[in-house]
């Protein structure tokens, strides 16, 4: 095109997302708050699960839209093809997994962080003083000292990364974020044979590969065996490897074990390992001064990695990584690339950028609903309602041991409960099978969400409570539930 | 305690996170509703961006609430010292690095998603199939061929992360994620010299190191010089090294440069080598047919990173990586631990996880804002925005060629802008300050938000539009003020 030309007058009139009349879209919207409002208001008159019919599944194939449906047909297809077929997690009795519940406070924290939108990346803007906030907060709250460092990132299987990425770039010995894993000697990690998916998958990604990940084979009440840990130690030390870190877990994922993580602190000091603590539900019950002594030591880790969208009920994503040594956090992160040139003054004039202590440089503002939800209800209410989910999971247990058709598979030390149906004249494959029968119908008959998981070859139900709705009336109907559908013929 | 006593009577009541009374956070839901509504109806009104007082700084912090200062005060104080204060992406003259720029239903598809807040592990439930949808839908869009697996992350990053990480372990040539790195020889990569921060980010987390990422100077118009990148492979095979992965770019960071991945994807068939495509923003160009033939090779690149929040303009975070090679892709990343058994019934009869195809196990259901962005308004509605950004940064292109006072500093082939004001006299240390001093006024006055970066030791005003509200006039203005701002004095 010519200079001389004015693109003005030649260019076609601009549009944008933004409607030129506004009252549609924000009366759309108070409708949507208000059906959101009902759904979560009468969540528990609804089945836990419902399984999606196979035509609803069909509805939910369209070719890809070319031209506008419009936001009215959008919201009509979520209502009737969405919302009503969750995986249940909100329900009082969920208890699959470990998942979280949410509540309406929250559900409008994210509202509004998604309404603002900023990119949390750091820079000067408010999300970045709510962000420190909140890490200061999490900080306190886990007995971290100051100066400790942290992040918010996507959930537990991240923030085991960072701290695990954290541990192995500061004790390896030599430049790794440099030269890479071919620069020095084989680096080994040590946890308890409960350990989490997600630590192996990060020794995976990080390039150490999964046989330098030494699962110790847990003790009988699943924690770590650290007798074994000890000789494992000497044993690579004396082939020529150097062991790094150690991973402790407060609360593991099969039955909420906790590892002495008192002598685990004192083993890493001593060994000069660095500890990292998965903390994913279980770090939270540090809130009440009651659960508190069951963690010792959880204080000491070198890293902790945790969840909020776990035992603390917010809305997924968020979780954490706090590391004791910050310059250590930041050094196995931290860049500066000519575009993110910091300023004199300006959006760009400080520091932090949080993406020199993680993966992620665009972040979404999910600090946001833990500053809301922390200022609204206080620390206070969260270690009740976490004290309320252990005395639950103690009742529930009672429960199971005055049953004679039920027997518990695994000691119950926080808020996860393994049990089976005892078929005391069955071969093991074939009670397995049964088990697995009745965990099914509870679902498929939206009764409760209960998972499964299997322990030294039994296959149990598995009872996790990170669920505020919960009350001992639910797992009393539970508990009735399982026993007659193991009264009943296969 | 004893068997006998029933824990029923003797426990405390139970308390929840739901109110007993619904009316009151009804209420301050329809209100926050209203007053983001009307946020984001004025956003024109108000400054690009507003420094926060120091004032309100010290505000923010507060000591950790213990007891509950009630969802008013939380909201009132988000109102007053949160909202006034973002970094500004949502505003129209917003063109600071990269960053979307969201819309009211968005914000109001992210509140349903946090309302419904189910974990999108997978499993049998509506997000898993309408995250399907959403994957098969980016897959076409963006000429992808059927059977190509994919996996929403949280951004460009991540999603560089996990395209690398197939790379890495699927063309290793001996079992990585067993063995590690230490199994085989060296493994080396290779980029341009304007490849992203995050690129090298991800192959120092990956244990490749640094060093191992070859960067290659870019050409003049800043793409990828072949001849360069061959002669590099050539050199690191006759060394006893392994090239594995080219990462090619559509749509550097600095400039928006699109490398010739027509030929990239030649040379990588000829030389076996995996070709990943980092497209945070360009890859969407895609979308329009005009824009289409600047990418032309794109669609056969074994795996190719985007994001979604900037230029599909939807809220913080989701990206996605696609993988031509869907076994590649799982033999990456799937485990399959006993606490996840798939099911012959209920919640857990369905693959796939997607841990199977990413880093995360528990994952929220960013595919909605996704879903229902497209359905309500089409492909072709994201295509026209995108041709119009397109469109404005050559529009201001030409208003910087025409101005005597301002210089472009490098060529703009996409929406990307980079110029300078030109002080001839000036040695290039000083011109340098005063292009940093007038990029720190516009800001400081709210006037508009471009970064700086540095293109051969010249530093630069960087122009990126990924802005649905900007307009032709909005950057008519930037460059009124810039020429103001150049002509007086420091």
């Amino acid at each position: 095109m010519s200079k001389k030309e004015p693109r003005k007058n030649t260019a076609p009139p601009e549009e944008t997302l933004d409607p030129r009349d506004w009252g549609p879209i924000r009366e759309l919207g108070h409708r949507m708050l208000d059906d959101m409002m009902d759904y979560l208001e009468t969540v528990r008159e609804r089945p836990a699960w419902v399984s999606m019919p196979d035509e609803v599944e069909r509805k939910l194939k369209e070719p890809l839209p070319l031209e506008p449906q419009g936001e009215e047909a959008a919201y009509r297809d979520f209502r009737e093809r969405v919302l009503p077929y969750p995986i249940g997690n909100i329900h009082p009795r969920f208890w699959g997994w470990v998942q979280g519940t949410g509540s309406a406070l929250d559900m409008l924290s994210e509202m509004l962080a998604a309404g603002m939108n900023p990119n949390a990346a750091g820079f000067r803007q408010a999300s970045t003083f709510v962000e420190l906030q909140v890490l200061d907060w999490l900080r306190e709250m886990l007995g971290y000292p100051e100066g400790a460092s942290g992040i918010l990132v996507s959930g537990g299987s991240v923030a085991n990364m960072v701290g695990l990425a954290v541990a192995r770039n500061s004790r390896a010995g030599f430049d790794l974020r440099r030269a890479g894993l071919h620069g020095g000697p084989g680096l080994t990690l040590y946890a308890s044979s409960e350990t989490h998916s997600s630590v192996q998958r990060s020794v995976e990604l990080m390039g150490l590969g999964s046989e330098a990940l030494r699962l110790i084979p847990a003790r009988e009440d699943l924690t770590l065996d650290l007798q074994a840990l000890e000789a494992a130690i000497r044993e690579d030390r004396s082939a020529g490897l150097r062991p790094i870190t150690v991973i402790g877990h407060a609360g593991t994922v099969n039955s909420g074990a906790v590892d002495d993580l008192e002598a685990l602190a004192d083993l890493c000091h001593r060994e000069e390992l660095w500890l990292h603590v998965d903390g994913a539900f279980g770090a939270l019950a540090w809130l009440s001064p009651e659960l508190r002594p069951r963690l010792r030591g959880m204080e000491r880790a070198d890293s902790l990695a945790f969840d909020l969208h776990k035992w603390m009920y917010l809305p997924y994503e968020v979780g954490c990584t706090l590391v004791r040594d910050a310059e250590a956090h930041r050094k196995a992160f931290a860049l500066m690339p000519s575009y993110l040139s910091r300023m004199e003054a300006g959006v760009a004039c400080i520091p932090p950028l949080f993406s020199d202590y993680g993966m992620e440089l665009s972040r979404g503002f999910r600090a946001l609903k833990v500053w809301m939800a922390l200022k609204a209800r206080g620390v206070r209410r969260y270690a009740r309602l976490i004290e309320q989910n252990v005395a639950q999971a103690a009742y529930l247990t009672e429960k199971i041991r005055e049953s004679p058709r039920l027997e518990l598979a695994a000691p119950a030390p926080l808020n996860i409960v393994c049990f089976r149906v005892a078929f005391p004249n069955l071969p093991l494959a074939e009670s397995n099978d049964r088990n697995r029968c009745i965990l099914e119908e509870i679902q498929e008959q939206g009764i409760a969400v209960p998972s499964t998981t299997v322990l030294d070859g039994r296959l149990c139900i598995r009872v996790a409570i990170t669920n505020h709705r919960t009350t001992r009336s639910d797992l009393d109907l539970l508990v009735r539930e399982v026993e007659r559908l193991g009264r009943s013929k296969p």
